[in-house]
């Protein structure tokens, strides 16, 4: 395929010591070799692929120079797009490197859209649809084990997988055909019906058995979106406080929006804990009061997890029932805090109200128990099964939608065969399976989904 | 000289395409050589110089991907530090550069400190400490003339003059030396006094030059710190927002502070407004009840640029020419705004409170003004004469400082040769001088100095 050539700024915007300016496309050398000034003349159309060069860039239209640089040259298609990718390293700054961007796309190169640089690596071939998305769940990863997830993912584990299994129903589709198109052998009828049947259900258990993984590794992608609730004076912002000095602090602003919008993670045994609303939290002491009004419920039910506070010198009041009241059904933690004061509530009425749910003694004040709520709070999701590292986790929102739609699909044939629908109709079933399953790695997507999954990239990548 | 090998993210942090950590050192590339792996084996120490390699990052430990990555080999002394040095080119994203990082740093590379590749630079050689001081001012440059400005000093402008102007004091003091030790000629001791006065004047003249463009330099390197002030009501806050809209806001983060402390930028005609304490101004409408309170006047007068706004349709009050008393003597431009309301203010008694302070009158409401506005911002403290660009800017306090010193150094060798001074004690004001400059560029400067100047660097610079 042929594209023009674009260029973007490709590291975060800030104060920093090295900036990029990324380029790829056909003119993506002849742009650079305009504007680029080595101390001893040299062409950057005869340099050898994969090397650096330092010097200046010059504006052609004052003579002056621009930035301080080093040019690195990569020519395709052993490159991240596999076209022709220039990579401008100047000094970091806000106004740097905006001088530079300005100065290339003066030149002729095209500002790229969010995520072109990765659309082009898809759409020249060089990776599928599903490592495209693992590229910018890597660059979001909160915690190691996210990374991991994703690293997988861009790796190819999950396109393998795919690919297997689509080969599996190919074989079977051409088996069937074969069957319909020579009836004139005996049990024609059965045989067919035994490979598809027999096919089906490997499906349906492989397909089973990445969707098991999919709450976990969707957690891991997009951190659990956790609230801490309790009367006020229970300690829920010494809690929260605790929680992110013990695991450092990730703020992350959200792309394109103000920066009042911040989310909090904090990374708890690999599992990213999301703080919601903690200003609100830090600010209010009054949720119990609102617990009745709509968006606080609202926000509780959005949450995956709950830390319920309640106070261990004190009695358990009306206000702690109605909390638990409000949590009925949701996944959540029962910290019992303030253990240094003396006991005033009753904890066998809590382990009650809890029923299954885990109950955890702190005195945050002295720093005990937070080493067991983090324990249960890593129980609660993973279990420990994450550590072994083994298992191909399936994390993007859009697959687990699919792959959920290629389960029933595979039902549809177990369904079909089973009321004895012609196998022409089953196999109708069978061919939507491979389609969707073919969705998740790009083959048989519309361009207006591409589009829209590489618009939630980041600039420059 | 020889140093450890050094390794630090090199890019802003936070959410981006491509991230980068640099290494420095004679361990720089057996270091990357440890841990990466080429699709088709490869030893990174037989490379040749400035080139680009395609791999993964494996953990030695648990010979997992930890990464893929492209790593740029750069063999001194054609390097930024003068030694080896390896960028380790990868996806963006706390959790991955991260963790890139500490692979590095556990196979024996030391964290840097802020500063360090920069102060090694420096260190080794490659360019001396205005230069160096320049390269942080070209990072933290607000708008393109205080990066041209920064771009000329780190090209060694500045540097040249200096070295100019010491060569100059050199040579008088060895024509001095020679009349003092062959005292046998006619005439010497007139002699001697006449070239140094006339050495003297020569340095004194250069010297005013460059402190003239200070006071402009500064402001270009660390932003006009401007404060709005004026009665409720009268458009405050809607000049502030017009300013940010017209003129890209710049919002920086103060390194190593908490993300509360913000300061906006905006930039008017090349000069970098810091709206100082813009929170403030949005939300207390009451700075006139304030006024006497001494924190008030500290911000005003900390102040480099004061706009006062009234309103066109109201009479002037009491509050009003309280303000005027209140930023007597400060550099303010008066604005006049709400001219799309009928006119009830008396414009002849504000250009008499104003005296040769501009005076605009704006309608905000309906973009009327702010040309002139912007306008008189510039000429208030450029007169234009910034675009020229021809002159060398002195921006730095510390150089500015030393130029004062060097100034009066001069100035005691003048007096002293009118006083009738021994020859020998003038030439101790004459070496005094030599000293001083060469202090700007890091002749002659204290370690402790040094540390402390690279310490203000950011980190992987």
């Amino acid at each position: 395929m042929e594209f023009d050539t674009i260029a973007a700024i490709s590291t975060p915007m800030g104060e920093g010591a090295i900036a990029i300016v990324r380029l790829s496309g056909d003119e993506a050398v002849p742009i650079i070799n305009k504007i680029f000034k080595a101390p001893v003349e040299k062409s950057l159309l005869e340099v050898p692929s994969h090397t650096i060069h330092y010097g200046h860039l010059i504006d052609p239209r004052t003579q002056q120079i621009v930035e301080e640089v080093m040019v690195s040259i990569m020519k395709g298609p052993r490159t991240f797009t596999r076209e022709d990718v220039v990579e401008i390293n100047c000094h970091g700054g806000l106004v740097t490197v905006n001088r530079v961007l300005q100065l290339v796309l003066n030149q002729g190169a095209r500002l790229a859209e969010p995520g072109e640089f990765t659309k082009r690596a898809f759409l020249n071939g060089r990776i599928d649809l599903s490592q495209a998305e693992a590229v910018m769940d890597l660059i979001r990863a909160k915690t190691d084990r996210a990374m991991n997830v994703a690293l997988g993912q861009m790796e190819g584990r999950l396109s393998r997988l795919i690919a297997t299994l689509r080969q599996e129903i190919l074989e079977t589709l051409a088996i069937v055909e074969v069957n319909i198109d020579y009836p004139e052998y005996d049990d024609v009828e059965e045989m067919t019906q035994q490979v598809l049947v027999e096919k089906a259900e490997y499906i349906k258990s492989e397909i089973s058995k990445l969707l098991q993984t999919s709450q976990q590794g969707k957690i891991l992608r997009e951190g659990l979106a956790t609230v801490i609730i309790g009367r006020p004076n229970v300690g829920k912002s010494s809690l929260l406080n605790s929680l992110i000095q013990e695991n450092k602090a990730i703020v992350t602003d959200i792309p394109g929006t103000t920066r009042d919008v911040i989310e909090e993670y904090v990374n708890v045994r690999g599992v990213p804990l999301k703080l919601v609303d903690t200003a609100g939290i830090r600010e209010t002491e009054d949720i119990v009061e609102k617990i009745g009004v709509e968006k606080s419920r609202q926000v509780l039910k959005e949450a995956d997890l709950i830390l319920l506070v309640l106070n261990h010198n004190e009695e358990l009041s009306s206000d702690d029932e109605q909390l638990f009241e409000a949590v009925k059904g949701m996944d959540i933690i029962v910290i019992v805090n303030k253990t240094d004061l003396p006991q005033k509530i009753d904890l066998s009425r809590i382990r009650e109200l809890a029923g299954s749910r885990p109950v955890v003694t702190t005195s945050i004040l002295e720093e005990q128990g937070l080493d067991e709520l983090e324990e249960s709070i890593s129980a609660l999701f993973f279990e420990g099964s994450v550590q072994t590292g083994d298992l191909t986790y399936v994390s993007n929102s859009r697959h687990i939608a699919l792959l959920g739609q290629a389960d029933m699909a595979v039902n549809d044939v177990l369904t079909g065969v089973e009321n004895g629908l012609p196998v022409d109709m089953v196999q109708i079933d069978m061919t939507r399976c491979w389609e969707l399953l073919g969705e998740i790695i790009g083959d048989s997507v519309h361009e207006s989904l591409i589009d829209q999954l590489f618009s939630q990239f980041c600039l420059g990548k």
